[in-house]
């Protein structure tokens, strides 16, 4: 049995005090009923937990006083970046993006592949839900979801960066390197290395084009094991792969 | 990029000759406009694709002949029974379930703890569930759903399984046998074992007792990490480490 802990979330904290939104606010003061003088728990969303105690409590505006601060709160010893198309039905996204805080992620990039079927995708459903996941597996940082862009560029962009340990999951050998599972890429990777970054195709895979690119800006093609995973599916295997190699 | 293949189940073979319950002649003939003739592949749900040829077709009946058989198709080499306690939410652990043979699982055992909030659960629903997570992963067998229990009664039924590795995920020390992390367990087993049986605990987490129990009857508690994981997502955590155990 673990404590329920009830934790809010403020990105408006100024030295010692901080407002809570007024969705937040309104949560505290109104559902929750909590007036002045009561102990809040309060993320800042960039990894710290905050104890306060409320100052002034009205429904739509709580103000607090922050007592202590813990950094680095229900962190994780790596830094994780999943790049990952967006499926045709939004809710299988969604889904993955709360499992993946769950379990442990640092940013999420919704790129477009060249057989992506969805071309678009709004970011603000699935930042509420990675707030709201983060809240409920007690992390105080919130995963960033950046700005979205075309599997290639996102792929360029990744070239310069060497420090990372790069992925592409991809079902199907493009004969220039030979896939080898993603346990056995996490595995090879030099042991000061904790950076990683898995990119994620779409319903219809990559193109040939996609992974030679990606081979040729560093990234190790991968896969996944026999079974046929959908993209979510596939993603949250990413995760865990990387979870399971840093922490079990 | 795969072939989407379009994959019927039927639990009615007999001989050379097979028969597609109501609501899969219905998809057959009237959906997908099969008549007498064509070819069809088919699953018996316990691990055969079946390639047939339509002998009659109606919206309500359709009769095959089966040309071909493949034993062992879209199977794993390992056997993994999940037993998790229902989730308050219904679609949470549907959710596992269709997840969880995607991934790759062979039974699902509905197990109440004495903190399970949820006693009873409809297994139809999940039935479904895994019919159709089967024919979308390709898969030949179809995990089965086993009747429900205590989660006592459950251990208790193990007690006798020695040749299957038993794990119990719990968020506490019981203090009779300090947790491992999943993956040091499967690490550990015996390299001719390859029948694992995994219990997941209730939102309100297994009581001392059912833990205390489970480590008398053979079971070895694990851990998954630091992250605070949901049921469902423990779960799904426990596949994916025996799927790639077993396969990465």
């Amino acid at each position: 049995m673990f404590l329920l802990m009830e934790l809010f979330y403020s990105g408006m904290a100024d030295g010692d005090m901080l407002v809570l939104d007024e969705e937040e606010s309104g949560h505290c003061a109104k559902v929750l009923r909590h007036s002045a003088g009561d102990m809040i728990s309060v993320i800042d969303g960039k990894g710290t937990l905050m104890e306060c105690r409320i100052v002034s409590a009205s429904p739509r505006r709580v103000e607090a006083e922050v007592l202590s601060r813990t950094a680095g709160w229900g962190g994780h010893p790596y830094d994780l970046q999943m790049a990952v198309c967006p499926t045709k039905n939004m809710d299988r996204y969604e889904w993955f993006a709360g499992k993946a805080c769950e379990i442990g992620v640092d940013s999420i990039v919704p790129v477009t592949g060249e057989h992506s079927e969805r071309k678009v995708m709004k970011p603000e459903r699935v930042q509420r839900i990675l707030l709201s996941s983060a809240k409920q597996s007690l992390k105080g940082k919130i995963p960033e979801i950046l700005e979205g862009s075309s599997v290639k560029d996102y792929i360029s962009s990744c070239r310069s960066r060497e420090e990372r340990l790069k992925l592409v999951a991809c079902c199907f050998e493009d004969g220039s390197r030979p896939r080898i599972s993603i346990r056995e890429a996490l595995e090879g990777m030099p042991a000061e290395c904790r950076a990683v970054s898995v990119l994620i195709g779409p319903e219809g895979d990559f193109s040939t084009e996609e992974v030679r690119l990606a081979v040729e800006c560093g990234f190790i093609p991968v896969h996944i094991g026999p079974s046929r995973l959908r993209t979510e599916t596939a993603a949250i295997a990413a995760v865990m792969a990387v979870y399971s190699h840093f922490l079990l």
